[in-house]
């Protein structure tokens, strides 16, 4: 780090730092505008700076036949240079001007479709001369490089657009599952606010979105077996992922190195079935009526009745199209909160279960856990769960992937994260974390020390050691595959979810992809402003972590990008509709120009405000 | 309410109606989707409908000259009929439409400029053989009628926009202040962000903006008499509110009835000040050296030095600037967290107490105030303080309103703020609250009974009684003038202001305006669940405060208006910058149709991206 902090005296980079103006300075590090998030793992870059001639850098690659290659070239050039900002030609009378980027596969041969949890993401980047390469064994690892390299890149305060004269950087990550986790059943998430996340998960090196798809609140998934589902369980028609809109979204992870892992939670959280396949779910009984909610408890029907034979016949069917349809090869098969208070309730279950000498709901969770189990190994999956089935001691098949959500903290009858982490790891799962990052568990975060002004919420996620309590063999801590930041979405819709996710979920990228020696919360602080400050550059309202300010391109300001439409993916019916009403003369006339006017950089947007007239 | 709740059976309203998927259930009643918020003081509604022909209801007034009423009428007609809802004509065999909606001041010849604290904001709204009729004492009660009026419209499921043939409603407010304060100086919060804020207020009927325009960590004002203040003292040349932006500020809360109260926080948070006038501030001393920071206890600098006469010619300049330039005539005198550790530390100003026979710093904490509370006294404004410093006994002059902040659940050295209320009120001080109604402290709502699912912090803010402890006279109470949600901007700017402040300062608007029996809470979630779903039609992201959706307008759904320019004031430069680009040729043709376009509802936005290329 110190040889980038020396940048600060070389150009003033005042346009690109925050909270210079700050009444608390804290005590980290002031951070260089081209900071890298996530750390890398080792980073060496020169003071001396070369000039980029704005929107023409000539980026080439050994495998530019690849479309995630090609794709990536083409999104890039925006984050290199965003739209709205003021930057100059190089000086005239310098030649110390970046040339090229090249992007080179070890194997050119290879253009990898989906990234798998064992691809390669290293990369090594390095400038010199006046020529930048990233060289990776993988596009994956090419695609991290180029990430690195876009942050480099900034523009000081003359306007100019720099980058480090000499980079050296060795990259990989230190995990290899780094997952976000967006539940769109409590409330429906658009598919434009997914893309959206889906590409700050790529700022941030992400390589999981798991998607949590169904609840009892709502089916918002279409399913092809299984139409009704979503027709009956969807909130509305228009709260609807239809196989397109799934395609659409696995496609946009495919090409940012983002596997989906799809999760459908049973046999618990299943109320939403009910509503058209009832008879798949357990009545709850009280008082000895049928159809009675204790909220606290249970409600009139939320999960699934193991005596049924139809539950598997079902979940077999929708588990091979979830198969067919997600390439990940994975599948989150959820089994959390099982209460089984309802399930005891039921007489007919009751009786069932002396029927078939399962003498315990544990024994009755574990029987369905089985049977489901089963059918994710014949159709060669691998499943997911939430730690829940684990803790009842359900045997579980090898290479399933635990996912521990419980901590002491939350609940004295639990224990430690670290120990389940130990625990399931030593067992010979796959393991990864999510207790200490939930991030829907938000709090004012600010306190005073005597020294500086602390943001809470980053400290508590940031703080995180996932292996700090590890004891076990190296083969056994290989086994923490990662952890994933979870938003569950009672409060959280488009309206709020990318400024909720972002920059805290950045802390947990970092503290996966980063060395375990990368820990100075204090100058982590600063980094992470730095890098919000991008987020906001690249169209996401990421908000807030300490006072103070990123620039002229905030929400709300002239030069703000957050609803420019290179970084979005809405098409709001009144913009197509004012067009649609405009005179076919006009259109044509626009289109028959716009090639005209494409310079070497250009999106052709067309907003015109003419006025509003109202009679 | 029961009246109301008929509707429900008489149309179906879908279309309007949250949370019908939700699998717990709240045990509050279900709420129209014309439910008005916050609610009236009295109100009949029948069961019966009228159709209104979409974007052709005539609106009349007896004082249409009145520029206040005349630009609601036009600002109201895209919230009657939101521009991208499918809305169809009546069927053509009805006659049961609504003819007109008039508008009536008693005294028609007043156009009263400015709302004042003692402005009557009363009306009554009838609809009675298809005619519908607001009438009121003054202009401000024409605009709240015209938000109730507006809100009974609704889009049934048929498409048709309806409301209730028969209405009567007797309305005002139970509190004269209901106020919204915003933090501009911890994050800018740029004008186009400022105004769409005082539209979703006008939308709560909240009656005051209270802006807490510096604070120690920048100085966005811009003051005609000190621009240096705002030169050196901003985050930059672009976080400054420059004159026209105060006017347009003023002017847009003038046209809604908000009264705009700035802040000018003294002597303490004025680090800001110290880059243009350090003259005026402490230096603080520790281990026997100046400009030290503890920053527990002290900034280096950031707080008046009372000894220094300076400070007060500068008081008396800048409070007459503002009294001419915010015609509210109230100011916002600050006068909180006077920490006097930084006044002792300092040796001079040791030997001044000293010298001029002040003996503590509670003394030179009443001298300052008694100084720059004789200013407000020559200039006339009244003012406003926070109640430190009342808390030291400082002698206020009559009419003074005390703004309380503090509360026994904050720090055990606090009374509670219902006895800070009464003490306060009962020595002959005006009085409003905040202490229950700090809305950056937030916290993950949500709990479930047995009988409901909740959201923690709606219910904290909507169960405040602000007079459930109060004894004293009548008079006294009189002396309650009401409220206000506080938003401080550690952690808060343009990317998430509007979504954290909304919904949830709509329950310190219903507590405000509305009777103090209208306190069903779990009614009340409901019903606010409904005019959040409002709120998102008239293009602000308030957020979700329970399970569910809204319809097809939500963010990044196709009908969405979040970014609708007719809800919007800003002005990208992207937009223009595009524009600009276009060929001469095509602006002419386009500027030439565009009166063609004009239909009698139409803004002509034309938002066209014809492709993005990049070589």
């Amino acid at each position: 780090m110190k040889c980038l902090l020396f940048i600060i005296c070389f150009v003033n980079v005042q346009c690109d730092i925050t909270y210079i103006e700050v009444k608390y300075p804290l005590t980290g590090k002031l951070a260089p505008p081209n900071v890298v998030w996530p750390h890398p793992q080792k980073m060496e870059v020169s003071n001396d700076l070369l000039y980029i001639r704005p929107n023409d850098l000539q980026v080439d690659s050994n495998i530019e036949t690849c479309d995630i290659v090609a794709k990536a070239i083409e999104r890039y050039k925006p984050l290199f240079f965003p739209p709205t900002l003021d930057m100059h030609q190089p000086p005239a009378d310098t030649e110390n001007i970046l040339q090229t980027l090249t992007l080179n596969a070890k194997n050119n041969s290879q253009c990898e479709k989906y990234i798998e949890l064992t691809s390669s993401e290293a990369y090594n980047l390095t400038i010199k001369q006046k020529v930048a390469v990233v060289e990776a064994e993988s596009v994956w690892g090419l695609l991290r490089g180029l990430e690195t390299f876009s942050q480099l890149i900034y523009i000081n305060e003359q306007n100019y657009v720099v980058i480090n004269s000499s980079v050296n950087i060795t990259d990989s990550p230190r995990f290899r599952h780094r997952g976000i986790m967006l539940d769109t059943a409590r409330h429906f998430v658009p598919v434009p606010v997914i893309k959206k996340n889906l590409d700050t998960m790529a700022y941030n090196k992400i390589n999981v979105f798991h998607w949590h798809l169904v609840d009892d609140q709502s089916f918002p998934f279409e399913s092809k077996t299984f139409p009704n589902l979503s027709r009956a369980g969807a909130f509305s028609p228009d709260h609807v992922y239809t196989p397109v809109d799934v395609a659409d979204v696995i496609e946009h992870a495919r090409l940012r190195g983002i596997r989906v892992i799809p999760e459908i939670d049973t046999p618990g959280h299943t109320f939403s079935w009910s509503k058209s396949m009832p008879e798949l779910i357990t009545v709850c009984w009280a008082h000895g009526k049928p159809y009675q909610a204790i909220y606290s408890i249970q409600g009139e029907m939320e999960i699934f009745n193991p005596s049924e034979p139809r539950v598997y016949s079902t979940m077999d069917a929708l588990l091979r199209e979830i198969k067919e349809r997600f390439p990940s090869n994975y599948v989150h098969l959820g089994m959390d909160e099982v209460y089984d208070k309802c399930w005891l309730s039921n007489p007919n279950i009751r009786q069932w279960m002396v029927d078939n000498h399962i003498l315990s709901t544990k024994n009755l969770q574990k029987y369905y856990a089985d049977r489901i189990l089963d059918i994710t190994r014949n159709i060669s999956v691998t499943p997911i769960v939430w730690q829940d089935v684990w803790d009842e001691k359900v045997e579980l098949p090898p290479g399933t992937i635990i996912q521990v959500w419980k901590d002491s903290s939350d609940n004295i009858e639990f224990d430690s994260w670290a120990s389940y982490l130990n625990r399931a790891a030593n067992e010979g799962y796959n393991v990864i974390l999510s207790s200490p990052w939930y991030l829907n568990y938000i709090s004012y975060g600010k306190y005073n020390t005597d020294r500086s002004v602390m943001n809470l919420e980053f400290f508590k996620y940031y703080e995180v050691e996932p292996l700090r309590q590890f004891s076990g063999s190296n083969e056994a801590k290989e086994r923490i595959l990662g952890g994933e930041a979870c938003l569950w979405g009672e409060f959280v819709d488009g309206t709020n979810l990318l400024s909720r996710f972002w920059p805290k979920a950045s802390a947990v990228a970092e503290r996966l992809w980063s060395p375990a020696t990368i820990n100075n919360s204090e100058d982590a602080q600063f980094r992470l402003d730095v890098h919000r400050c991008r987020l906001l550059r690249r169209g996401i309202p990421a908000q807030p972590i300490l006072n103070g300010h990123c620039g002229n391109y905030e929400v709300g300001m002239p030069k703000s990008l957050i609803n420019h439409p290179i970084f979005n993916y809405e098409n709001p019916t009144w913009a197509s509709t004012t067009k649609a009403s405009l005179p076919a003369k006009v259109l044509a006339s626009l289109s028959s120009s716009s090639t005209k006017m494409v310079t070497s950089y250009i999106y052709v947007i067309f907003f015109l405000s003419v006025g509003y007239f109202y009679h």
